[in-house]
């Protein structure tokens, strides 16, 4: 029978949080009990939790970026163990026989992925996320976190990481290959330490120069102000693979004018409404623009087990359930370096 | 030293093509005279002649869809001989040096490939293209001709042909693709006939069904009109590659919606100013926009051989000299089915 945990719920898109319970499945046989220790916050969290991204399913309990130790595993659990580390990502099911499934993109289930949060599954109830004490998940989606990896920054990796380590493996950041990684907030310093693991060239392009210390630090050779045109003169055809992770983008072309012949320039965030973009600086050079949606488990393992063996981490500020709602102005203005982890001990 | 050839010349944006005669460069050691015998007319030769596409270097004598035979050869000329059937296409220098020429891209030459008209070679003269009764270019830009190909109907795969081939290839076309061609015009159908002969499922999506019965003779097993809102409904998430050959684009989301989960938008034509575009459907799903420019020389050949192999070979309308001025606008009024090519001997 279902059981009660505690957790952290927003009743409606102007409500701030507060502390409640919520009632998670009874355990299948297939399925994982985590009990959630961090649990990053991600724009996308804020997004919902305000309703800015269409309808949102209240009472919500957001967060995708979980890390947690296993309590209790179902009969048929074979993959993971009593007291395991483990994380859980940005869905939590999928049908497992579609083209996607398949392939290893489960993110694009043909059925529709079940995601952790403001999502139903698949037997209609409302999906409930990583602000709260426990999550009960179906043993394919739970990820092993490495032992080198500390949880608290273990717990970004599972939405921030692989949104940036995706992109950058699916377009071939490596030895040789120059890469802009656009904007410096959460999504942005994770591209820098990835690509820079990955041992591509690395330029941060920010708006200012305010977290420039801190780009060179996290592994990037240089750092430009999109806000001085110079950036864009100087720094033309500059680019194998451009990854914005922005999303007020600016001029899409002047992005464009600094990749070089066959370059790609990647979307990881979804800027509002229709862009200007023009055709011919793609035709003339063999450019692409390309978007990219997190990615699979075997590929969010994959980026866990290269962030343990390349001591890659996010730059965290670890808060408490009740500086949750601070938090989220805090990130809308751009003030959290990098990433905001609640504590799911105080919760 | 140079020698003069008979070729159609206009002076200005304004002006109807006259019978004139031009100079050809001394052969050097590396180079191949060709006998031009037909010269396609294609739509960047009507955009340059009318100085649409920026400045034109006067007078013009355009075409880059050049088939012809070899009446001399320089000494060191070792891949073509006396009496060889032989194409040109839109380049006829580059530096050969570059990363870009060493990864069979010479068209995106470092240094700047030499167009084959309204360009300057690399002693700084103005190229002369197609239109006229002689040409004279380095071995390593002259494509050979193979017997089964009419020499004709080769010439507009010298640029119709690779701008289509290159993208399909790129982009995967081949059996269980689904591929959907936007136009059928002088590139449209041309993209029709080799995604076809590659083993894709292709569809035509034109702006009436004007031309139906000629896309499904070229092997296109639907034909859908974009100005059917019901096309766009019903074809949704239908394709995995999508070609556009138009210049008037449309909606680029309308057509992004047409694309499933990981499908490619590529553009080969230019579409002039800004666009609108929303990156969310990019994202969302992992689609790409890319753009393709004509192909390398390898590639080039591999067409070639591909359509001899296959038997694809464009719709022509032969024209001679006289009726050029009157063609260019029948080009523009869409009314030329698929490709002009003139008569050269008429030159």
């Amino acid at each position: 029978m279902p059981h009660t945990v505690k957790a952290l719920i927003t009743p409606g898109p102007k409500a701030p949080f507060a502390a409640g319970t919520i009632d998670r499945r009874e355990p299948g046989p297939a399925d994982v009990v985590i009990a959630i220790e961090y649990s990053g916050v991600c724009h996308s969290d804020i997004h919902t939790a305000r309703a800015e991204w269409g309808e949102t399913i209240y009472p919500l309990v957001p967060g995708h970026e979980i890390a947690g130790t296993v309590t209790a595993v179902g009969s048929a659990v074979q993959k993971h163990a009593l007291g395991d580390r483990v994380g859980v990502g940005c869905y939590v099911d999928s049908c497992g026989a579609c083209q996607y499934c398949l392939a290893g993109q489960e993110q694009h289930c043909d059925k529709g992925a079940v995601f952790t949060y403001n999502s139903r599954d698949y037997q209609g109830d409302p999906t409930l996320g990583g602000y709260s004490a426990e999550i009960v998940v179906g043993q394919d989606y739970v990820l092993k976190i490495p032992d080198a990896l500390d949880l608290a920054h273990a717990a970004p990796l599972l939405c921030a990481g692989i949104t940036l380590y995706a992109p950058l493996k699916e377009w071939g950041a490596g030895p040789g290959v120059r890469v802009g990684i656009v904007g410096m907030g959460g999504l942005g310093h994770m591209g820098v330490k990835l690509a820079s693991a990955l041992g591509a060239e690395v330029t941060v392009l920010s708006r200012t120069l305010a977290k420039q210390a801190d780009g060179l630090q996290f592994g990037a050779q240089a750092y430009r102000a999109t806000s001085d045109p110079k950036t864009f003169t100087e720094l033309a055809l500059s680019f194998d693979l451009l990854i914005s992770t922005v999303s007020a983008t600016g001029e899409i072309d002047t992005l464009l004018g600094l990749l070089g012949t066959n370059g790609t320039l990647v979307f990881v965030g979804m800027p509002p409404g229709p862009q200007s973009v023009s055709i011919s600086p793609l035709t003339t050079r063999r450019r692409k623009i390309a978007g990219s949606l997190i990615g699979g488990i075997a590929l969010t393992q994959e980026m866990l087990d290269f962030c343990a063996a390349h001591g890659v981490a996010p730059e965290i500020e670890l808060i408490t359930a009740d500086q949750v709602d601070a938090t989220y102005d805090r990130v809308v203005a751009g003030d959290v370096r990098y990433r905001a982890v609640i504590d799911a001990h105080s919760i």
